[in-house]
């Protein structure tokens, strides 16, 4: 294969980078496989490719085709974008950068300076950007929305959404729908009250707020004992999903605050830990489904909600797809929230299983207390806030899981505006490592098909693709392409790092390429001669 | 190729460690092409290599195995150490790591730390470790050298070398003659007074010590106008090379202090910019070679003496072959110090060429001036401190050039412990960047026998085989693979970020890798299936 020098990239450069990313564009993300337009890929964020050069057979010729390097040590959790041969990503916190997605090439780097002191939960980190027309969006750590020049990187709009100095964050990667830019804060651990923001993608002009834990008078609003709403979390820091036929917006909200001691907030505390549908045009909410009410372990359902038209119990539905941090998987009927199925996919102590509604039967004797109560899962959930992924080809959805326990600690915490609010910290148990693995559940029944077992969880997301392949890195580092039917390892490559973001695949100039952030680098492999 | 975990390696680990890197196997390091036992490979410093499985028709065809990535941004100046399998490396500033050269995997880190404050001219970095029987050593930033247990990495013993409150450092990889450990010492920026020390590899006491500035009674004092030996410079950051049956060791001695304004400074200032060769058991110089007298525009001899036998002007001959910071090509014998050879290989407005004995005829006019003086090559020279290489397959001599121009500014120093010494800061020459490129030189002449080109110069080492594959990293962040015998390109890919190390290539179970640091990681290749 021979490389082309661009160099005098003055013409190429205007010509590569018009991308007008239309809404209907976003809407057929499916149709052009070749790019990859949203964090998830699609609207029904499957993170499932229809590309089919790269295959069981062939994999394991994969060869490295480019490295970005990012001059940042923080974790590299973004999702890049691929326009038309364009890729464009964030190097945390909050540089964007434009690359030819064939070579590596750098186009443009936008820079965005921080305050010097910050407080962020766990991180100064950012999961991505979105499109549309030819602007990319970003929410950025001390509490902007942006809207850069997708040719030269230039800002056209900035607006504050929220403030930084009080906890609040903005990490997640935006989600465009009907024109609109819409993005949730993370500070969960500082006592915030959650909320999700759209935003007009020309003006910057607030659309509407759709605050996660409910207002004096609104319903939900009984669910939180006195003033505990005010300071109640409810986070919503990974990105949602969209359903165009029902015009609803489908987001993962985090835990409550304090963590890990409910008496402060007695009650259901809604909508932490749910799902939710929103009118996208108007933010109402359509229907709410609770995962793990009055949650003392961090149960956050920040998880991507993947969205799959299939047939379940003999008929046709509309479902989503949710493998929860509380060690559940679910399946709910997304044009009404219906539970249809809830089965745990780790092993757990916190509950007697699921009652007919899908409410877990909680234990008492598993709440934190002073001492410290052993539970499963660990702190980390069964799973987190890693793009899972679900195959058509297959049928069967892919997740992340975490098999160990955390001892919960439980004291008295106190809030103060901008500062942690947290009842405790939980522990590893001595002696007790447990293991991660990538777990392939058979949606129908919750059943699991078959693991991959690793040393620890892998905080890397998830890709299939039409060819059976099942790509992911690791927590040691690897990166790794697995047969998806049956989770034997077609192939690894050491990249040195971390993967905390998802894999991604797509094409320039017709061939295959695949893309992996490992460490504080992103990788790109092609295919061998 | 299936991939083994070696996660249960407790045995593994005990086994593979143990390493008995005798004398003896320095001495024949070229018998044993498998390992990597020396900054340069072997004592000669030619960076060639006799492994013969990736060749010009298959180089095209390597795969990534694996990549360590370091926790620093600092600049990745070291080359790796490969000894049975395991590779040692050092992470910027004064990490050692220790990794299963197969798969990346680390066995263990040793951490340094270094004092908050801390002066250096270019970067804390370090460019490597040497070893002797189950011990490696490093300089560090701080001034230390250390001995750490190979197996462990625990530290077996520690002398202070210099103290770096001074301007004193080292970042030198060091190397061992028959049991003694030979750093030099960095700083040159500083003031310092310059030397080449010695220590016993055993117990880290001092053997000898030979000043690169001769003090009063010495000769070649009387070449220092005043007390301006007393902060001369006259550094040795860059390893040397050993020729055991003349039992001298050679080593590159850097530019006088200040630099940029000789006139506190009068005379030759010797051993600046010189040739040094030494006894190895007494380090008492046999003799030298100055290759810039009362140097005023930097040019460093730091370059790694490259020891040849070959036919020379109709007879065999031990020479050295030297790719001059100042632009010009040198033999000399390396048993006299004689003058055979001198060429220019860069384009220069300093000298009207060399005279009989190799003493360049200085042009007036280009020295320093208040208001700047344009001077070919520019302030980081012809070439640099980057290893060249030598193969005697092609018989060519193969380094990094730059050509391009500086204006050379002049002003006051003002000299203090501790702080910089300089006169003034040369620039960049306006819409006149110049370029760089890889060239190949016939020893018998200096002449050009091809050139590689590229925008800039490239900070990375050279790497030359048996199979005429010549290997090199560019600043443009890309892996080259060249063909030595014409300079065409084989293959690149692009890694994203400058090397500023040299490439080496080892065997694992009999399988040839290739190992190149680019940005802030290392990267290992494989011939692909």
């Amino acid at each position: 294969m021979k490389y082309t020098m661009r160099l005098a990239a003055g013409l190429l450069f205007a010509a590569t980078l018009t991308a007008q990313v239309t809404s209907e564009r976003l809407l057929n993300a499916a149709q052009e496989p070749g790019n990859w337009l949203t964090y998830s890929g699609t609207y029904q964020s499957q993170r499932y490719s229809p590309l089919d050069q790269i295959t069981r057979e062939n994999a394991s010729k994969l060869k490295l085709s480019w490295v970005f390097q990012a001059s940042s040590l923080q974790k590299f959790e973004a999702t890049p974008l691929v326009v038309d041969g364009v890729m464009y990503l964030t190097q945390a916190p909050n540089d964007v950068v434009a690359l030819d997605a064939k070579t590596g090439r750098k186009f443009w780097t936008y820079n965005h300076q921080l305050p010097e002191t910050i407080n962020v939960c766990c991180g100064a980190v950012n999961r991505g950007l979105a499109i549309l027309g030819d602007q990319l969006f970003m929410g950025t750590v001390d509490g902007y929305l942006l809207a850069l020049d997708a040719t030269t990187g230039a800002v056209n709009w900035k607006t504050k959404v929220v403030e930084y100095k009080n906890g609040y964050s903005l990490t997640v990667a935006p989600l465009i729908v009907k024109g609109k830019v819409i993005v949730g804060t993370a500070g969960g651990e500082y006592g915030i009250r959650g909320f999700l923001d759209a935003y007009d993608a020309q003006t910057g002009e607030q659309a509407w707020r759709f605050y996660t834990i409910p207002g004096p008078g609104e319903p939900g609003h009984e669910t939180w004992e006195g003033d505990s709403w005010m300071t109640g979390g409810g986070s919503a820091w990974v990105t949602g999903s969209y359903d165009p036929e029902l015009n609803l917006v489908y987001w993962g909200i985090g835990n409550p605050a304090p963590d890990w001691n409910g008496d402060v907030r007695m009650g259901d505390n809604l909508y932490t830990d749910s799902a939710v549908a929103l009118d996208a045009d108007t933010g109402k909410l359509k229907w709410h489904f609770q995962f793990t009410p009055h949650d003392e372990w961090d149960w956050d359902s920040v998880q991507v909600p993947v969205l799959v038209d299939r047939e379940f119990q003999g008929r046709m539905r509309k479902v989503i797809l949710w493998g929860n941090r509380n060690g559940h998987f679910y399946v709910l009927d997304r044009a009404t929230g219906e539970y249809l199925l809830g089965k745990a996919f780790v092993h757990q102590t916190w509950n007697d299983g699921l009652d007919e509604k899908g409410r877990p039967k909680t234990r008492q004797a598993a709440a934190p207390s002073i001492e410290g109560t052993k539970v499963y899962p660990g702190v980390q959930g069964g799973t987190n806030w890693y793009s899972p992924s679900y195959s058509p080809q297959t049928g069967l959805f892919y997740l992340s899981v975490w098999e160990y326990a955390s001892t919960y600690h439980k004291n008295d915490p106190i809030y103060a505006e901008g500062h942690r609010f947290l009842g405790s910290l939980p522990r590893r148990v001595e002696g007790d490592p447990g293991y991660g693995a990538i777990r392939a559940l058979d949606p129908e029944t919750g059943e699991m098909e078959w693991e991959f077992r690793m040393v620890e969880v892998t905080n890397s997301g998830l890709l299939s693709t039409s060819t059976g392949v099942l790509f992911s890195g690791s927590n040691e580092g690897h990166f790794l392409a697995l047969d998806a039917r049956n989770g034997q390892e077609i192939w690894r490559t050491n990249l040195g790092g971390r993967a905390y973001a998802s894999p991604i695949t797509y094409t320039v100039d017709g061939e295959q390429q695949i893309s992996i952030a490992a460490g504080n680098a992103l990788f790109t492999f092609v295919l061998g001669e």
